[in-house]
């Protein structure tokens, strides 16, 4: 059975041009970027280039980035070493109720460490008020961490907006893009950001890569205390095959970016307006027009998300009932909560997230198979016969 | 011309058989390891095998081994993860003066965080003496970090007598073994420690691959906060193929390894014999019996160490000043001077650490070669002909 994989918020494979760019440095060019003789030196030069790459993705400048070993670690670098290098400003974090549980128990260590914090609201469609993020700020308020895009329910964040009126307020602006960069266009210059985290596995690089964008004159305390590699901000061995795998997948999603992205649009709205016109009681979660383009996201009432998954993945289609970092756990999540889903719609929540290389044709085999699940499960499930029962009277 | 590579201290290849291991897990095998789908599943089967290859490699269970991207996280994974988790016990450390910088650099963090820490003193070999080390113990003491090897100078710790009597102190007993795990047998159970940190690329497994071993029952603190990844003691998706990688090295390091120290004991000794035979005012640093298989380190009078490593790299040959993570710096290391080691001494240091394949012939290569290049060295050096000059009179 031909497999659709439809779980990018969960892992995306490595680009062919991104493993062969990487696969030198496992073996021929395998020196500590560190070392002065030539097996060093060849390879510093692959890291700068990298490092240039991932910053013109963003339209940073190269030595802004900090490469790092995933999304979590760049949220943690983030919080942390941002926080306790304010630290003598003041000790009060601003988040919004629907970051990644590495900004979120970042925050909940940083208040271990003596710093309180406020969490931001969200509306229905787990979009952030600038206004109501602005006015959480107080004087002692340093940092302030809002994500550019929700991965579990597709949202694009007003952050720009965000982080206008937060920069009159004199705070640092950290946004995690993990879910946004390679997707949509993410510029640190016009968001007027003062750092951002990105992962390579969510751009067709490599996993155990990622990098902190922290803007010139912000100051920043490393996490992973060590050597000289980062500028002293983050110790140990360069992974070099991953620093240029991350690279190259930068290039890769810069160019053509546009292309792929009203592509993708195109095949998501398909998905948007197709389900819930085949199954009733299903219906989107998350913002409609400010989306990511690859991501479509439903609650389906009376049917348990782990149901749908395990059925699905029998039909050859891998999907996610949310957080790749929680969904073993499948209890309705912080977004779903912080978005006021009831629990019964929230257990039924699935993400469908479509790779670059999507076709119409998955999406027509989706909307084939997944109506008749719906109908097994909810005959199998009480909640729905109650419901029939009580709208029969 | 041929290079031979003699800096296994900044870096190893990836072996052939762990690129190959690690290879699938890039496109075909993506999928994120805490998916419910196939695509998760298949993967969590890979990381499971891993982990018991890592855990046998040093004798532990499979769920004492937490992955991290590299030994300078396994560090300070170790260092805060450990201290922190055992605040409520006591704020003091004890560390070794020889220390990696991702260690003692930890220690300094949590410094700031309101722990204090004493640096045990090593001998002319640098090596610890377990009854200062047990000295060093107050009623307050919830740490002790000791390495099981140097990695600048090759000495091996008498750590299973550090450990025994740390252990009647009643502290947690944490070693970096990144410089000794895969060529010297590393038993956590007969060492008798508590913690251990080993990173993939000293031995043969990929950059941005490591493993912190926590006993059970010893608690831990997540220090990148995120999902429920590696038992919630570290977030961020899972580097599936790095853990694969270190895997399989941890496989291949852990069969032939009597055989392969043997080997590389001779040509070690070859050289540890050979070179102060061809070339006056040279000097062993470091222990010379118990002494890491791979490891020779010199002192090289009248001599700058970044002179003879660029001298050595135009004839083809890589070797190292001390460690990788200062290497541009080229000043006196933290170790040399705990070890006693005049500046003059100190600045002349020079490592050559062999790779598994090494062979005589490289050895007798260096031999040739570098005799006159440290004669063309000192022919330039002011401090040289100022010696001969006092020892004319």
């Amino acid at each position: 059975m031909k497999r659709i994989y439809l779980d990018r918020i969960a892992a995306t494979p490595v680009h062919p041009d991104v493993l062969e760019a990487m696969l030198p440095f496992f073996r021929e060019r395998f020196g500590n970027a560190q070392s002065l003789h030539t097996d060093g030196q060849t390879v510093q030069d692959a890291v700068a280039e990298a490092r240039e790459n991932v910053a013109r993705l963003i339209n940073a400048a190269p030595e802004e980035i900090y490469f790092v070993s995933c999304g979590s670690e760049a949220n943690n670098l983030a919080l942390k070493g941002l926080a306790l290098a304010a630290k003598p400003k003041g000790g009060h974090l601003v988040l919004s109720a629907v970051e990644h549980h590495s900004v979120l128990n970042a925050a909940k260590s940083l208040e271990r460490a003596g710093f309180a914090s406020t969490i931001v609201p969200v509306d229905a469609q787990a979009k952030v008020d600038p206004a109501a993020a602005a006015d959480a700020v107080r004087p002692e308020t340093v940092l302030v961490s809002i994500q550019s895009a929700n991965s579990e329910v597709g949202t694009i964040q007003p952050l720009a907006e965000i982080a206008r009126l937060l920069k009159a307020r004199g705070v640092i602006v950290h946004t995690d893009a993990v879910a946004a960069v390679g997707s949509i266009p993410v510029d640190v210059r016009a968001l007027g950001v003062d750092a951002l985290s990105l992962a390579g596995d969510q751009l067709g690089g490599p996993k155990g890569s990622g990098a902190l964008f922290v803007r010139k004159g912000v100051k920043l305390q490393a996490q992973i205390d060590g050597g000289v590699q980062e500028n002293g901000k983050r110790g140990g061995t360069e992974n070099v095959p991953a620093i240029v795998g991350l690279g190259q997948a930068a290039e890769i999603a810069r160019t053509g970016m546009e292309a792929r992205r009203q592509a993708m649009t195109i095949l998501r709205d398909k998905l948007i307006e197709g389900l819930p016109a085949r199954i009733p009681h299903v219906f989107l979660t998350g913002a409609r027009a400010d989306r990511l383009p690859h991501h479509a996201s439903f609650a389906v009432r009376f049917v348990e998300g782990e149901s749908m998954l395990l059925s699905l993945d029998m039909k050859g289609i891998a999907a996610s009932s949310g957080s790749a970092c929680t969904s073993k756990s499948l209890k309705a999540s912080h977004v779903q909560l912080a978005m006021g889903l009831d629990h019964a719609a929230a257990n039924g929540s699935i993400v469908f997230s479509l790779l670059d290389d999507a076709t119409a044709a998955d999406i027509d085999y989706l909307l084939d198979v997944f109506p008749p699940i719906i109908d097994r499960l909810r005959k199998m499930s009480p909640l729905y016969t109650e419901f029939l029962k009580e709208n029969a009277r």
